[in-house]
């Protein structure tokens, strides 16, 4: 169905972002893998294309882009490649950067956003912890004040560029009678006492992505690393989910809407019994099924980007849009791998390394059940 | 989540639409239920209020709409009511009207179309057959020329209207050598000779709606009941399909979601040990993925008809609403007798005949198959 | 597959059962449905034959059969006609007949038993309430002692049999303070004052079957009234309702196997676009997937009567039992009317018929959902 | 449910088994995932213990077991460890030694069996192509005669033990002209010249298990190294089949339900919210559901394999238990991956490897399509 959402700038902005990715990712998305990072040069070379400070003003070295949007376009095209790179990527410019542009004083903005922008200082954040899973108000990780500064013990997991981020956001308990209402986030930077990394954890997909443990012992953090007011962190991070959750549902789906295309192409090509294994019924029919299921979820999808570019995008449909996009990218990609037969399970075929990939989406930034438990208390129930 | 679809003017034609139904059709549901047809007195207050000739020019006694969202709006309305009312009065101002406004000689349409809006002519179409189901181009209906005059015979079947609509347009072969190039439309009016109805049917659901088996003997019909051209009747159907499953997407979607609405009351009222059943995880989660599965299709729908009030739907994307907004319906509403317990059984509860109601759109219109058939090909399957 | 559950003496039973409902049910089937409930003479001839003492001692009339299979065996077969007149047989002869012949005092036993066997006398069980659905522990019927008798006092609905039994066994709670150890089971029997039925209630299907609401106004109870011990009630029944659920469990899988293979019948004759629809690959694979579906059940079935033939079903092996069998009913029965196209609308279809009757299962005898939570204790959650 | 498919014997059995499996290969079971082979030693233990040569004559240095519900228990046990684990060994001892043992000469015995038993030499099969997938009438390999001599050409992929194996048997079509009914089976053995091996495949899962491509290269096999007739490969196979698809559904369903077990203690522990997760009602009421499709399933595979004991086991039934086995496994492995949260898709934790390694099972040996294709065809659809 032709998607109404976009006008020219975007269409415009879809073609850089496009050669973006196919000059500097793709020709380097297995050693990526291999690896098990994504190279510095690829955020410096993002950041001289201005992809990274989609949302940061113009004086701290952003574009400004002012409008949602760009970032739909720009996560849709880095999950046409592969979804580890759009985590990597959507985590700094998409999640991270209002906690920076909303909440910093001007001395942080200035200390911290060009390089942000330029990327030369790339940035995770730290909200899950080993113990707690999605219930953020949970929280173990302690800051206790020392005089002007902060002394942070904890630890996090699951953390997206937790390896290879130079600065960590990390929400940490500063109240610790104050539940929900006693959390702080402090910027943690790269090469702070204290401030150790796991290992790369080995995940099921997303090798490209790297994914860490981060172990706070002792580390002392000047007031300057506070970001916004003390005690208000578990504020700040409910007001900013609803961006991070479109933003997930939006590569949840184009990820596996570009699989899917590839794999009709595939479908036509291959033959068995004496015909294109795409003319069995069987197959039509599941691939009627799922090109309409990413029809009407794209719909969906495009109406929560256009009420978040207005602002009004509400937590419930940023929930809802996440929970049902990982639904679907799932379904998709699991019909996509039987299609491809025993090429299927192989992972040199990029259907089976996107099956792999995808199946994170429905367990994080706030589970699947998460997601309903939301959406079932807005229906009052 | 919001709809956008809708302006000031659709708002304030919903409530006159709703105010219909509420003082003409909803007391008198009962007894349309009992009697197995709708009174013609409701018809000619709809004719009354306008709401019968939407697509009708205002020289034939039309309200000239002229913009299709004033048919959804309608067909919304009349859906929150009962899907069988809807069926009947959307086969008339919505399936029908098309084809007597586009194809209808300037004869035929005054001699037509004032009837039609005023409600003193109710109609139908008459295009499946006992032994042909989906397949359209396999017709055994036949008309044969006998001077300018046809001679047609044959029988149709579950014919919504059937037993009590005044004209039918009726599909049959002319060149029985020509497949599809060679079927024509034809207006068979009541009393005509050789035109008999069987009893109305026995439907699982939608008691209100009368539906009926109609049998040609040799039924001769001027050259003024043929509707458009000769032998083009397959193409006429084809071009207003996409009308008549976007309607009744509409219609199926406007259904479940009402009997969600009442629904999500009911368990907030109704206890089990000792608490509102709503409360239960099990069911809140559910009722999480029902409101995300209705408010993720309305995204769709809505979309569809934009672009068909823009004259810009296609037949396939039509056939994804069509098919997808029945699966959609029918579990939405499966969930919801589930939710009821033993009252969702009592065909006094609306959730029990709503269940039986809407078990025919994945049949009706094209079924389910039909239009998976359809996507499959635009897919190049 | 081939079934090992039953032997030669299970066969010859199966032809006698077959036998009954072909010559005495199946002709007044239409009749019954028409009437809405069975007749007396059904009743009786199955008396005679012997079908409704299976679980009977001889001396009181019964013939005693001493083996579960022979039940299964009868419930399969009346099913295979339709299941309200499974249901109401089955709630006699599979579910009342328990508690009568385990409970009662010789003298009692005298006095109802031959009836009981010869269909003089039919039964029900009323345990539900409005309020209550499937919170048995939560009754607010009450019996209160006045000298020797009870004072009956409340209301029972959605009792099978509920308008036509001459005997009821009826839940009351004797002990208010005791809750689930306060209740007590009463035979309420026609004709006693302060007893009234409501109508019959209209049901989504199964109108052969007749449902009805119980009303007790002051009903005087003698203590030889009283089944078995005075506040025992609650326990006698989670005693019994393993045999109601695997008895159900057996009834719903008949039922859709019967159903299945009538429609592998008319997929194979029904013809579209020129060849059987059973030949549709899509139809085919759908039919293949129905077959196993019944298959892998009907094997669990199976080791679960085999199971309580040796006295060895545990309620959690029932609950699977039951509903699993009863999404898989439904499930089957669904695709069975979409393969019918149109005619799997009309009531007329046993599959229309079937699709109605069957929706009660995944509800009534403690819904799915208690089964769920019957099993999620058992696995110590 | 309590399974009655075993008896004392097979307890026993089951207890060598599982020793076996604790002591040889867990212990070694990250070692064989890191070189992505398993160890000769532990053949040579599993031959030791007798349990490569169930199926083997005790003449020829096997255990005669005679019944292959010890082949079930083995599978089992192996399972519990790892799907990659059991499919290596299943391959040998449950897929190739019907063929050896069945088909083979005397000679042809004496030369192979022993060493098959012991474990000096290991084995696959080969009947997959690159271009063919699951149509094995299609095969493109061709072995021609040169004298009493065969040449063989062509390619094997997907082969189960192909990297590491001492003998495969490679089916080639030897009579071009005569389709599936010129195919014949050959021994090809390591260190023949012109047979090559590609790279061990990666896949998604079960890196334990070498999987490989065969090259053949004008391999010259000498009349010894037929199996069987000539030309009578296709029926070969097709008798065999049946006994591959019992085999892997056993172990399907037995590494679904272990890892079930291995998750349900993990919600026990595991809290959020301040309770075990699995007190959530939505997780209970999961695993409810998914204990019952384990329970179910089992029923039927143990009817299955008792049938298959008895030489009945029919090819349908072991379609359906194929089919079936893999999407319960597939279901219910993934289901544990969401209820182990982020750890659900860390490859350190056994559920995340798990839902790996089950992928492949609803493709090899004849995809879940296959399999519904051979259902519906004995439905005579």
């Amino acid at each position: 169905m032709r998607r109404t959402l976009f006008e020219a700038d975007h269409h415009a902005f879809r073609e850089s972002a496009r050669e973006f990715v196919d000059r500097t990712l793709r020709p380097n998305y297995e050693k990526y893998v291999e690896q098990r990072f994504i190279d510095r040069e690829a955020w410096l070379e993002a950041g001289r294309q201005g992809l990274l400070g989609l949302e940061v003003p113009e004086e701290y070295g952003g574009s400004a882009a002012g409008d949602y949007r760009f970032n739909a376009v720009f996560g849709e095209e880095l999950c046409r490649l592969s979804a580890g790179v759009a985590s990597c990527i959507g985590i700094h410019g998409d999640v991270v950067a209002p906690y920076l542009v909303d909440l910093c004083t001007e001395e942080q903005k200035q200390r911290w956003l060009p390089r942000f922008c330029s990327g030369e200082m790339t940035t995770g954040i730290g909200m899950t912890e080993p113990s707690g899973g999605s219930d953020l108000a949970a929280l173990r990780s302690v800051a206790v004040r020392d005089g002007s500064d902060w002394i942070l013990n904890g630890s996090k997991t699951f953390i997206t560029n937790g390896y290879s981020a130079d600065m960590i956001i990390v929400a940490a308990r500063t109240s610790p009678d104050k539940g929900a209402k006693g959390i702080t986030l402090f910027a943690v930077e790269t090469g702070m006492k204290g401030f150790e990394r796991g290992r790369k954890l080995d995940k099921v997909g997303q090798p490209e992505s790297d994914t860490a443990e981060l172990f706070f012992s002792d580390v002392r953090l000047s007031a300057e690393q506070v970001i916004g007011e003390v005690d208000r962190g578990f504020i700040y991070m409910m007001e900013r989910l609803p961006q991070e959750r479109i933003g997930g549902a939006i590569s949840n789906l184009a990820h596996a809407a570009q699989i899917l295309i590839e794999t009709i192409e595939y479908v036509k090509e291959r033959k068995a019994f004496g015909q294109p294994i795409g003319s069995f019924q069987h197959n039509k029919f599941l691939l009627a099924e799922l090109a309409t299921k990413v029809d009407v979820t794209q719909a969906f999808l495009d109406q929560c980007t256009l009420a978040h570019t207005r602002g009004e995008l509400t937590a419930v449909d940023a929930a809802k849009a996440k929970y049902w996009s990982a639904d679907v990218q799932n379904e998709v990609l699991d019909a996509c791998v039987q299609l491809h037969g025993g090429y299927g399970y192989m992972t040199e075929y990029r259907v089976a390394r996107a099956w792999m990939d995808a199946r994170v989406t429905k367990i994080w930034a706030g589970s699947n059940e998460i997601m309903k438990e939301l959406i079932g208390r807005d229906l009052g129930l």
